[in-house]
């Protein structure tokens, strides 16, 4: 099952007891506790029927230890959250080749404007709000600010969704990039990306739907982080943090499905390259 | 030594016989061959008192038989060509994020804007085709057209460099990418980089030196294909193809890096991460 | 004098009493009347003392009957408000022109960026409607909707400031426009301006305190409307429409300065052409 | 008649001797003189039978002495040269806005991108020469560097256009403007625009047709300098400079149209709006 509903409003609960468990979460589904949102009870549902369950929107949905407990002890794979499809998508590709090369990042503005009803549900500030929350915290991991906080110690992002009927299904991004070079040299970059959002998220869903059923058939359970890669804040263990990078991303696709064939994992180290020359 | 003169006109000798063997080469030299251009007479000097040699310009330099034959013959390292500071380091960003999601190109087209004798020289057709053959191949061995005929077997590609006086040391690239995704449907990227070239391009000269030094240290010699990620049209084994994706010479840095420092390599394989779990 | 402050918390204040006659609005300045703003007050002191007063901002400052009675009282010129300097200064050249073209606008979407504190002011909802107020109804003195209403009677118009401390004391305007021309094909036009706030809007306050000057040497009084040209939302008589296409702006500054001077206007009538050929 | 065909090589004709005067032409034309462009028979024969005629190309056309002489001794109305429709149609829309704010203009760098036909022919360079040359004039009437210098006395204005199929029928503009402020400060504007040639075209091809239907009721005859506002390079008489902003020329337009039906003339005159108000 995929989970492609609009988003639902912003609540922060990942610390409320209900959603801790399994058995208390069990309790309150019987006591109708408002807060369940939709979204989670279809996941519950699923993964009830060991039915595997990826959640393509930023709600909460199968990201609470709850559900978490009842994958694994259903054999039952999960994956999420929020497909990464536009704008995100673009940003976790032009990051981690800023990153490469070391250039500093002065700042970062996504504006976004879309014009059917999922942008008419994100004018909302409350449904906003979750999107903003798996949009947001792309840039952390891939930048790595612990390690190098001269280049990114003190960026400033901000993203803007903006409900514009014109567009109609389509939906286009632009960003404006402030970076920094030698001798603190400013160099601006502007990305305007006139996309589709079905059209990017349709794949997405086939190939999760298809990864997950390996998956299970592979004898996988839980969080199936090695598909982080169709996620704009992938679903990690708690003592982890997610990787953002979409060629990390691929990379661990690629090599995770290596390893079920019994193939040997692509690495890119150069020395048997000269090996080869004698 | 590293070579960062401006481009020189496109010479089209690779199977020209003086260039073919170091013998050859220093009886044309000799000579007085014409056809020899200036940049290579530095190369050969830096390589025959053992100096290893980076070339940051699309002057073929020492991409011929004959200087890597001395290369090896002297134990002396050597790299190019031509730095990948502007345009072309963003082509090797995006293109393998559209290729990983497997988004397919109809056509990519590539303008720049340059204000200094940079772009004077490069609005000369001549030297501009030394230039056009480094910038132009990038796409082909990220986008593997031979494995996906249908996304990939025939996007036009084209690149304009254009002399601006205006724009003075900085530099300006706009890039329209138009790409299919399901069903055909079409949509379209523009990236618009305003850069300064010097900027970008100094680091890598400090980089390459301290790589290159490090490498004769290590004991290698001739081409050192881990150092791809710092050139536009990364010079390699005439049976290999080169690697241009930006990520993918990154890994191959870094793992070269690991390798020589007897560590382990990175290749972002997913299992230990459920085997943790456990 | 010349008001350049910072923008004002909105007010809908224009049917309130004390503001409809200057006796009522001494009346409540004595008694400390909260409603009125700090700019308001400077605008009295000016006019009291016989000093043209040119409001830079969006506030509604002399923009109220109890103070056009007083500059008319006073015979001293007024004019307002808020300069035009960046983005819909580019909106009041562009509309004209797709409007003379008779495109038809389907949406209009500008963003903005800026840094200094001018930004950080408009981050207040408050204080950002006054400035919606202003920017917002420059479309429609220049389109025309009741006269087209195909072409231009249902478009969408949407105007974001954003707060981007990396943009320093820069701005930058990002538009988006859709127009439509024949058989109702769909075209789009992008505008990125990176302009400098300040430096285009102190040679309008220079100029708007010479021509106030001028006008009142002149025993012209009241709102000079034919200082529009300066203004994003321009001040006028209560049953007239502002005019905002620049260019129409432009020809009656001009021409009213030729009127002053006793010089014929300029009508860019083309007879005459022809006639002189004979 | 309205030519709409492609562009035509450029050919520095104008002081050849058989375009000079009507005679002269008619006798090359009898003797099959090459160098006459099968644009130009066509027009000649138009002329011939007293058919108004519109030059929609780059193409001299009726651009000669030789023509207009027949356009005037026929009674037959004609007008040209090159449909103003897409980069030229914003260059005369933003110019003169730049201009009424005595914006000083460093450089013009635009980027045409043409996928059919009309491309492929402008990829020749010498069909491209005669684009350049109805392309490049327009800033000089607009901005008019003799009476202002330092402001536009030494800009750079560099035009490309470039085949690049996958556009297709659409077409795509790139403009990027470097203008400076007061102090000499240094801002930029750039245009995107997404347009559609012959969407563009069409409405100008019927304006062109009625009004030159009505030209010649009216009876007037030779060069229509008031429907310059439909052509990129108007053509005009010797002694005079053409018309390029495009709302000079639609004043010219309107007040024109205006004369003819007896009505009086529009010239934004400003003091009537205070006699008015007494």
């Amino acid at each position: 099952m995929c989970w492609c509903g609009s988003t639902e409003v912003y609540q922060d609960v990942m610390n409320h007891e209900a959603f801790q468990t399994l058995e208390a979460f069990e309790t309150a589904l019987k006591n109708n506790l408002a807060l369940i949102p939709p979204s989670m009870i279809y996941a519950y549902a699923s993964l009830k029927m060991g039915i595997p369950f990826a959640n393509g929107s930023p709600n909460l949905n199968v990201d609470i230890p709850a559900l978490v407990e009842l994958s694994i002890k259903n054999s039952t794979p999960i994956g999420g959250k929020d497909f990464k499809t536009g704008q995100t998508l673009m940003k976790t590709i032009i990051a981690p080749g800023l990153k490469a090369r070391m250039l500093g990042l002065e700042g970062w503005f996504s504006s976004n404007i879309l014009g059917n009803r999922d942008g008419e549900v994100l004018d909302d500030p409350d449904s906003f709000r979750s999107k903003e929350v798996t949009k947001g915290s792309v840039l952390e991991s891939i930048l790595q600010d612990d390690l190098y906080p001269d280049l990114y110690g003190n960026y400033y992002h901000k993203i803007r969704i903006e409900y514009y009927p014109p567009r109609g299904d389509a939906k286009e991004g632009w960003d404006n990039i402030d970076i920094q070079g030698w001798l603190g040299q400013k160099m601006q970059l502007k990305i305007n990306f006139l996309c589709r959002d079905s059209i990017l998220a349709a794949p997405v869903v086939l190939d999760l739907v298809l990864f997950l059923d390996l998956a299970q058939r592979a004898g996988m359970r839980g969080v199936q982080e090695w598909l982080s890669f169709y996620f704009k804040s992938p679903q990690c263990r708690p003592d982890l943090k997610p990787v953002n990078s979409l060629f990390d991303q691929d990379d661990k696709l690629r090599n995770t499905l290596r390893i079920i064939m019994g193939e040997k994992v692509i690495d890119h180290s150069g020395l048997d390259y000269y090996e080869n020359k004698g």
